[in-house]
């Protein structure tokens, strides 16, 4: 009466797991900086409260399973901000990016089925293709080398005759990396060469910093037929609580695929449908003020985190995430020792071991991402804690 | 640059790929009774909505992978009216007993292992198992014997070195079979001596009618470590649209299991929970009326249907579902007759084909589903338009 090896194989998730000694170290009366998990505190633009409010149905009933008319509209518009053209067909909503994912490894890989992906990759990949039997097959990359990995020796050297599909998340979680339209060109010529899909996980499609442009898979046309891209209300609208994704393709067969697991689960939640629509009608300036806020938090993160000895870290340019080789051995230890030991006049703070986000064995033991999700001056405040952890672990451990 | 076999495989649900032709119906005037789907007409209790609108957190943020305390403690609460004692861990809130059910075939099953089940059975099923590559093993009944199925022989004969659980809906969709404590008690006697879990769907719980006692596996507190509950708010307090449901067990391999697979997809929205948490605090009151509501829906359908000539049907027990074998070869064709070419007086009625709900091939298809989930007056006009549809139907194939 054992449970299924897949699941008895998988880790908890290096992002949550140390949650308990984080509510354990404010229990003990500690401020805890949480610089661990994507949750901004920026406020969710009221719309989507309001929406929901007027909401005045007596039954909450049933919803299509492919999504509620008013958000796909709104959500067709918002594409259209960028010169992408989608129809209702090309569009299913999910509960947030993680179902999209989900529907997209269930409905794409046999089990044995091989997706290729930079590491460092956001670890709930693993559970998305591991609950199929599919296989992720890590492209490895360096925090020296600022994460660069859209590279055709370093791709084509991972792909064998199981592989099915080019998994691109960009703006990158954990690393912030950016692909440019020209190196998505790259990535879309290996697959057109190859007959592989492209995943492509555009959550954070917005935040890119530095004059970078946005830049979408969808933008590339010759590309429609292989290309499935993945969307949701998380990030860019600080809405992580709602739960509204999308997968979105022009590939007719995998959205008929994906219908019928969407029929299964029968539809996403009725109200939290109509705030999102909401949202995807925020004027277009919505998205350069939340772009201006994000890259100050990222300047203040890293200004200080560049400044604490043997660090070795480039500026990411996009997401809200900053992945950085510390002058540690063993990044899981020393948190455990920022939460259980050390303190700077009661404050303390999490980041996430980034050993968590490397699929190959021992790499990553060195580096943390934190996530830039806090006002600029809580962020500095936050690096600096970690700097002045760095000296008080490595004088305990006699370094 | 072919999908997934397990997902090229499998149909559309059919429970909604008729839907078109009842918007088809509507769009040229006709007024269609929709017993396909079991979404009541019965208001959502408005402290759901209330209790959403009166959130008033400016950051709707994520929630805790495994659920709201807030709403688990709720749960406890209710569990408690049955004299069920659980605690926190013991539970797991999900996207409605939809995504409870996929996390448990995806926690339990490894590829190619058996789960029984009792057919006709609720189609969905075929897709949370099959979307890990597990298999369903009908365990058959019939219209004849009221789709009884807790039967040694019956049970025994169909298990396999690859059995894994037995799965039960009970209240049933789509049978109303409601099953006694000592039925029960009887599955739980094979499963201890053929080592299974038993995956115990009670999203029905309170829709037991005639006397029937609620009834639940979770009362045998001999089977705790190999059962598993799945709940819902859907039916119970009319909130479909909510998609709040959760997996229960005590058994804490599972449990961890499950955690994994939830923390993968970070949480469930967090509004939804909120709302669900006053549902579940509702007095025990409400229970009484929304069954004695139930039971004269199902009164008034059964007893119009029963007296279709050449009908059989045994009257339901449970949950709000009728299925019967019709005097007509083929039902789907007949639907199709029902939303294409009849009416009477404009108006038309669209219910299930049963054959969906089995998985032996071949059976079911001169049987349907209905939900008696519309008032007492529009289910027996409902019964009326397939007694006349089934005369206007023969009469045109000349019989």
């Amino acid at each position: 009466m054992d449970i299924s090896n897949r699941v008895g194989s998988m880790q908890f998730s290096p992002i949550r797991r140390f949650n308990k000694y984080g509510f354990e170290a404010e229990a003990n009366g500690k401020t805890v900086y949480r610089l661990n998990i994507g949750q901004p505190d920026v406020e969710t633009p009221p719309c989507f409260k309001e929406a929901i409010n007027n909401f005045d149905k007596k039954v909450i009933a049933y919803a299509e399973s492919g999504g509620v008319t008013e958000l796909l509209d709104a959500m067709i518009d918002y594409m259209k901000l960028y010169d992408m053209h989608y129809t209702r067909d090309d569009i299913l909503i999910t509960n947030g990016g993680s179902e999209a994912l989900t529907l997209i490894f269930t409905a794409l890989l046999n089990p044995g089925e091989e997706a290729l992906i930079a590491e460092p990759f956001y670890t709930n990949y693993n559970t998305f293709c591991n609950q199929v039997n599919g296989k992720l097959v890590p492209l490895t990359t360096k925090a020296e080398d600022g994460y660069a990995w859209a590279k055709k020796d370093l791709i084509e050297a991972a792909i064998t005759p199981q592989t099915k599909a080019i998994c691109c998340i960009s703006p990158g979680n954990p690393t912030g990396r950016v692909l440019t339209l020209d190196e998505m060109k790259l990535v879309g010529e290996i697959a057109k060469e190859h007959d592989l899909w492209i995943i492509s996980d555009e959550v954070y499609r917005e935040f890119a910093y530095d004059g970078r442009e946005v830049t979408s898979f969808g933008m590339l046309e010759d590309l429609a037929d292989r290309v499935v891209l993945v969307d949701s209300v998380s990030k860019r609208y600080s809405a992580c609580g709602a739960r509204v994704g999308a997968v979105i393709s022009k590939n007719k067969d995998l959205m008929s695929g994906i219908l019928k697991l969407a029929q299964g689960r029968l539809c996403c939640p009725t109200l939290e449908q109509v705030g999102a629509a909401a949202l995807y009608r925020l004027d277009k300036s919505y998205y350069d003020s939340a772009r201006e806020e994000y890259c100050a938090r990222r300047d203040a993160a890293y200004e200080e985190i560049s400044k604490i000895p043997g660090v070795v870290c480039q500026k990411p340019g996009g997401a809200f995430y900053l992945t950085a080789k510390l002058p540690v051995e063993d990044v899981e230890d020393f948190l455990m020792f920022m939460l259980t030991e050390f303190d700077d006049n009661g404050e303390t703070v999490m980041f996430t071991p980034a050993s968590g986000f490397y699929a190959t064995p021992g790499l990553g033991k060195d580096e943390m991402r934190i996530a830039y999700v806090l006002e600029p001056a809580k962020m500095r405040r936050g690096a600096e804690l970690i700097k002045l952890g760095i000296e008080a672990y490595n004088k305990k451990l006699g370094k």
